[in-house]
């Protein structure tokens, strides 16, 4: 090989490296975080097993569904309390919608909020092992918001480790 | 070893072995199949993607829950459609219950029906593509019952692939 041949596959390798880096940035923007908790959205949420869902009425007129990881899943199904360490639990909720099709139905509409509770027993000792994450389209909400998080699931769940949702059969 | 001892030996080898068929059948009974689809339970249903949560009103007063197989999740997520053979499609419902920790929340009650859509496009050609079923309690409710799905899902869905629900984002 001559030189100006090797110069030149020198150039192709770093300019599909390159694209590549590029690439992995565009999949994988750096994720916010939420506020106090430090809490992200945890990837391929979406995909995770249905807990329950809920519906909220007004002022919120909300449908909701709550999915766990696998070691949320078998907490719950062990019914062992306190939830483990690892534990991840995602509340989706979207707007009340009349469906179309029918009078009697509804149906998500646009997406609201998703919230996130993470269990640490360590990292979040002060707020009963739990950090908090309550995001819109991807953004955590601000600080005054997660403020209230721990005060509303400390004066009505506590009991319950914190945690409102039961598993639907 | 002698002859008694070998009558012994049988008929504690018969009697594992009668166990082992007696449990065996008390793991996996014999699923009931729906009246003029032949659809069963699908295995680990409960385990599969929520595709979307419903809320039926009066006078069912229900809250419900959509989850598909893997083939029925790459449909939605590719938009196309039809459907491909080997979806399924399974609709949870519970009683619609207020839940003791918040005023404006309902949670799921008591479970009431699961419902089940098959597509198998030659089988079921008659209807659409899809067969059904619908069960309470693990077994399938009567042929009147099923004889509503079709015409039901033809009225109002047929543009959709006979499909009512639509993927919450």
């Amino acid at each position: 090989m001559k030189p100006h041949q090797l110069v030149l596959l020198a150039a192709s390798c770093c300019s599909v490296l390159l694209a590549s880096v590029a690439m992995a940035m565009q999949a994988s923007p750096p994720k916010e975080a939420s506020p106090i908790y430090g809490v992200t959205l945890p990837d391929g949420y979406r995909q995770w097993q249905l807990i329950a869902p809920a519906q909220e009425g007004a002022p919120l007129n909300e449908l909701r569904a709550v999915l766990g990881n696998r070691t949320a899943i078998k907490a719950y199904q062990s019914g062992a309390q306190p939830f483990p360490d690892g534990t991840v639990l995602v509340k989706l909720a979207w707007k009340h919608e009349q469906s179309p099709e029918f009078e009697s139905a509804s149906i998500p509409g646009d997406a609201t909020t998703v919230q996130v509770m993470v269990k640490d027993a360590k990292k979040y000792a002060s707020t009963g092992g739990w950090g908090y994450g309550r995001f819109v389209r991807g953004k955590p909400a601000d600080e005054a918001q997660h403020k209230t998080c721990f005060a509303c699931h400390e004066a009505r769940a506590k009991a319950r480790d914190y945690v409102f949702t039961r598993y639907a059969p």
